[in-house]
């Protein structure tokens, strides 16, 4: 690559050159047999484009603003429809670890959502984000706060409320993991934290994480010990019992779930599976998320849907977009980015998908967001397909 | 694998350096061209889960029991739905042979199907298995004979009547093996059984089995000259006519022969195509699967409907329960486990398969087996297929 | 290998690293990019079967003629319902050539198709082939003769006529060859004959097939000159005024030039894409088929049909026949069998396939050849279809 | 090879080696991860023929025009429907670079298309072709000019008076490209000119195509500097009012579009991506063409329709026409010859494409060009596809 990174995946295989094994494997792999985590890419390489020609997208080049958006209905705003999804332990890819990406999410203009297994303190990466908002005015970036539920209730109230103090905008409740999934390459390397670091913001956070046990990650050990395996959605009563912020649930896959989460009445939902971490085989999340748009809003204009898993080209965000997504997240190429070359590495990343997505936009013929819609997209392509 | 083994995938890759390549091409292989033999394992890699998310499942941590089973009508009941499938000469893998598996059975409380091609006579199996139940005094483990029909049908009697006389609870009629498929490898290795074993159970067993023909295999010789070719459904009327025990027809691939073993009033069917090893291009059990269900179920609600061929994950066995399958049957995965380790290996792969069954469980939100129907499959999903 | 030959492909491998690889590469290559000449083997792969199971098959070991069938309404009598395709130039395979081709036809009591272009004088395979007949009395092999209609009708009247009057049973016409097709593998090699043999029932045999230009086969080179590009099934009528001979036409892959077949009142067709060799991406014969099947049968209940093209295991015989052909024709597996052992290898390639095809009838549950019909065939399969 | 070049692939092969990796990657390669330039040629091998026999189609043999045709509504006529596309920079090829291929345009007797990125001027190559057509009497090869309509209108008006006072009968605009697509290849070389060479016809050209950033392509940014962005359907009533040629509209990929260029009186669209340049995952040109068709030709029998993209093959022509094509435009494999052998090596890629087409025409039985029609694609193959 003559040391210019283009892409993501170049940013990948810097990374993977820079990483230790243990952590390159936690980093990359999924479960079982990583079916899935090759779907979640896949499915989108074969959904096809139909852009439309001779529209007018100067736009995208007069105006800094052309691929801005809101989020949970207009109380927040971003630079381009991508969110930094919550990845664990990012210290471990760069030594200021989830600072960095805070002060990258700050400078790309867009939201960081924030891990309950960071290795850094939750206020504390509050402060840098702060601090880098001085830095750069303009910005309008937010923090989110993904949660556990821990079977200690009144731990995880804690850690709810010191994210509202700390200033994170929204909860995002992650509902796919009572346990976590069998990721053998964890359990291969017998995975825990490196000696200097620790899950900041959990209970006795050295001790649950140190595992010599082979055949059991440290971090699946976590899980078992902390983690809640009988939630329902009545813990959602519960959550907005004790938080006055939005509510987004994280790891929806079936029409079904996307309407309890609307009878719920949570302020947005995620299609994910987890970034292919949990279950494997399960189906891709750009193949799931047109029926669950489709039965939601038939039935709710407001609620927002994200989607994340396998998100490595504009032109994904754009197919996530057409498909009736209202932004995407990002996980594992933000942790290259982190990666390779920390809060620049991350700002980068964030930038080479805005670059990508609004070309996409402008060759697709697409000058504002409303004009990303199914139109664009090779489907219901009666003729085509019956004819091939 | 660092000598950690995590999976079915693990154990046939040490046993496969383990034997000699006469015995693991025996074990491993299927006819001609084996595309049947590829085809039951992708085909449940193309099978895609839709997880439910936010369901209680925390009973899988609880409770021991959740995910047990009973079949034959309750006369019988396993700790999961997973049963030990025939297969022939066990002593090959190591030297305990059936023995082993008997007691693997009893320690993992289920059910093994002992082959009518064993290495160890079927009594000492069954006394085996009995010692074991007195060392396991909570395992309520059963052992069934799988029965080859013989032209020498006083013989054939025998054989049932002295495995009721032993204590084995059923009979398993293998319906798909008029002759033995075209299995190459067997061919071009003369496959035959070492010196110091032999057929137990069989009429003048030693003298059969050796043969120094070429292009020939030793079984493949035994089955010409002993198995009958010309069973038909009548033949299960016999069999009711000689023995008290259910019984259950191993074999069926086509909805029209499920209707017929409903009519001859057997106990159960299973759907196989014997593990690919007889015909090959037969379609794969998982796809004849619904067909044969939806057949049955729609005028019988007793009969229980087993499957083998290909599984080697947990999701596999949730995605044939989900189709409607009573139980699963593995045959391959208990042959590596009792390579590499005897009946610790056996145990092993059965405790993996069960540990990786209840964590999709856990992952699908089932909190018991009446939850895994098709409502966790990514099928009949038109508006997804016809879009994309 | 072992040096045991058990299958059509072993027999492939040992005539490649037996043939100068001119030779290899005129006998085994396709037009183009060989699209269809994988697609012709592949179609076959990815058709399914259902065997039916209890049934009593016996009768394929007790009766040596369990699978023979009669063709051509009755005046022709086969073993088992495979022939020998006509294949050009078989006396580069083996110095015996089309004598040896046609004494393993005797012996293994099928036709065989003389091509046009055989190396041998059409009179001389016929003594031959009545010598063998003579060795061999129980046999009812024919021998029919392969026409191209040339420009120069006098002659090709003449060659009918020779073989009218040497003892051929049939005419089959070539219909797909206006033109040679681009085979390049030719074209590199500048295919020609070698010096020791020539096309010898052609005018001027030695002269035209000596050539030595460049980018151009011999072959090619011939067709150009003498073969007919201006044939319509006008001609059909001259053919029926100069022979009393049923007439065959070979090269038939749309179902409205089925339908003209039989307006021309000929006796049969062949589905065939001429082994790949004239146009690639061609739709493989086994999947042109059914529609053809359809229309013919629906308008003619006597036309024969036979289909050649990718046949190398007896369950694609099966299949062939199941979709309703009443026999097919092999061209490749005979050139392979012929390299390796001339008259036993054409012999035990001829014999591997009826011992497969006779298998795959009784693990599919067919007793007799009527029982081979589409039931065995997993189509239609809505059910599964729409689910996986 | 032995040094024949048979096919376009040859072609391809002997220019890779021969050009500067540079150069090479600049002709070859297609947007981001190269998915829609593979499936430009994959669709075509999709698409499956269905030949029809015994048809005269000798007149390809006697007639040296059998696969003549007209275009622009008779006003001009080609050998063989298959137009020399536009491609930028053909001095990298071959020193002559655009007059070589002007001249091969002539002898080949078809049209070539100037690209506005020439590294000629387009009085020359005008000069070039005019000269060739003396030499060569008998061609009416006619030169098209291709226009990318620049921010600088006047400029823009300049350049097609100045195409139109030359003798260039037609305006191609190309309409797929308001920014350049992410050719990362071209990034990772910083793909600039060579030295000795600029666009000749363009503004201030040698200062603007130097670029010594890293990460950008000369070309990029030349294009963000001067191509408009901003054009609408209504520069083409612009672009009619300053000139008389007939105009076409290049890079249709929806019916949509196609519909408006009707409304916007164009004489002709090419259904494009570019040859998969511009944007990545945009459905292949031949996938795309049949629902064109279906709309256009329901509302307007004279609008051309001309499709480029992946052609490689005559079979791929024929299709192309069968789907409804009035002819179509080759890119890549243009400038393989050039590199191969400058003029001769063009002439020889046009040849074998109009040899393969001849041939492609005889074997599906298409005398005609009024022939080739659906009935010569395995299409709507309803009984075939529901069964396999
Ligand atoms: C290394 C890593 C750690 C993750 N940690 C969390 C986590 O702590 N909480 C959570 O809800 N999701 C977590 N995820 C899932 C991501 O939020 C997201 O769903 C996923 O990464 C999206 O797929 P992508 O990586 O293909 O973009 C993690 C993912 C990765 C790759
Ligand atoms: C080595 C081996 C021996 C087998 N022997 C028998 C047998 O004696 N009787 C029988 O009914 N099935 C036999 N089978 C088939 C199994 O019962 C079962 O149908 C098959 O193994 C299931 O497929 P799996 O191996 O992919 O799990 C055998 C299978 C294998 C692999
Ligand atoms: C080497 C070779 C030569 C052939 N020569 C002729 C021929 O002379 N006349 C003819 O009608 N078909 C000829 N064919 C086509 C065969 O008759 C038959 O259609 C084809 O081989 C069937 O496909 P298969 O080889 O896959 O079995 C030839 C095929 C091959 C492979
Ligand atoms: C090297 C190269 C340069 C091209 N330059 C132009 C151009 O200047 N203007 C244009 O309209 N199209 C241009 N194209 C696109 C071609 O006109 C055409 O659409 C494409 O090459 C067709 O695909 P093919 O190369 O697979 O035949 C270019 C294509 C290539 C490969």
């Amino acid at each position: 690559t003559n040391g210019v990174l283009l892409s993501i995946d170049d940013y990948h295989q810097v990374a993977k050159k820079k990483l230790p094994k243990m952590v390159y494997d936690y980093y990359r792999s999924g479960a079982d047999d990583e079916i899935t985590l090759n779907e979640n890419e896949n499915a989108y390489r074969r959904i096809k484009l139909k852009p439309s020609v001779f529209v007018d997208v100067s736009i995208h080049e007069t105006d800094e603003n052309s691929c801005k958006t809101h989020v949970l209905h207009g109380k927040s705003e971003i630079s381009f429809p991508v969110i930094i999804a919550p990845t664990a332990m990012q210290r471990m890819a760069t030594d200021l670890g989830e600072k960095a990406t805070a002060r990258a999410a700050v400078r790309a203009n867009t939201i960081m959502i924030l891990s309950t297994l960071a290795t850094t303190k939750l206020e504390d990466v509050a402060i840098e984000h702060k601090k880098a908002l001085t830095e750069h005015p303009g910005s309008i970036s937010q923090l989110w706060y993904q949660l556990y539920i821990l079977k200690d209730r009144e731990f995880t109230k804690n850690l709810v409320q010191r994210a509202e103090q700390s200033g994170y905008k929204a909860i995002v409740v992650t509902v796919d993991a009572p346990r976590l999934g069998n990721r053998e390459a964890d359990r291969r390397n017998t995975f825990r934290l490196p000696e200097n670091m620790q899950m900041e913001n959990l209970l006795d956070p050295l001790k649950e994480v140190k595992n010599t046990d082979t055949k059991v990650s440290a971090l699946n050990d976590y899980f078992v010990r902390q983690v809640d395996a009988s939630l329902t959605w009545k813990d959602i009563t519960w959550l907005r019992s004790i938080t006055k912020l939005p509510i987004i649930v994280k790891g929806i896959i079936k029409k079904e779930d996307a309407l309890l989460a609307i009878r719920a009445n949570v302020d947005g939902i995620v299609v994910s599976n987890h970034g292919a971490r949990q279950l494997d085989t399960t189906i891709s999340t750009i193949e799931s998320l047109p029926e669950i748009v489709q039965a939601v809003r038939s039935i709710d204009k407001n609620i927002e849907i994200y989607i994340d898993g396998g998100i490595r080209r504009g032109t994904d965000v754009l197919k996530a977009l057409a498909f009736g997504a209202n932004a995407v997240f990002v996980g594992r190429p933000i942790i290259w980015g982190l990666t390779v070359n920390g809060e620049e590495g991350v700002l980068n990343v964030l930038n080479i998908l805005k670059k990508e997505f609004k070309l996409a936009m402008m060759l697709c013929g697409c000058p504002t967001l409303d004009d990303v819609n199914e139109s664009i997209l090779a489907i219901n392509n009666k003729h085509t397909i019956s004819k091939l």
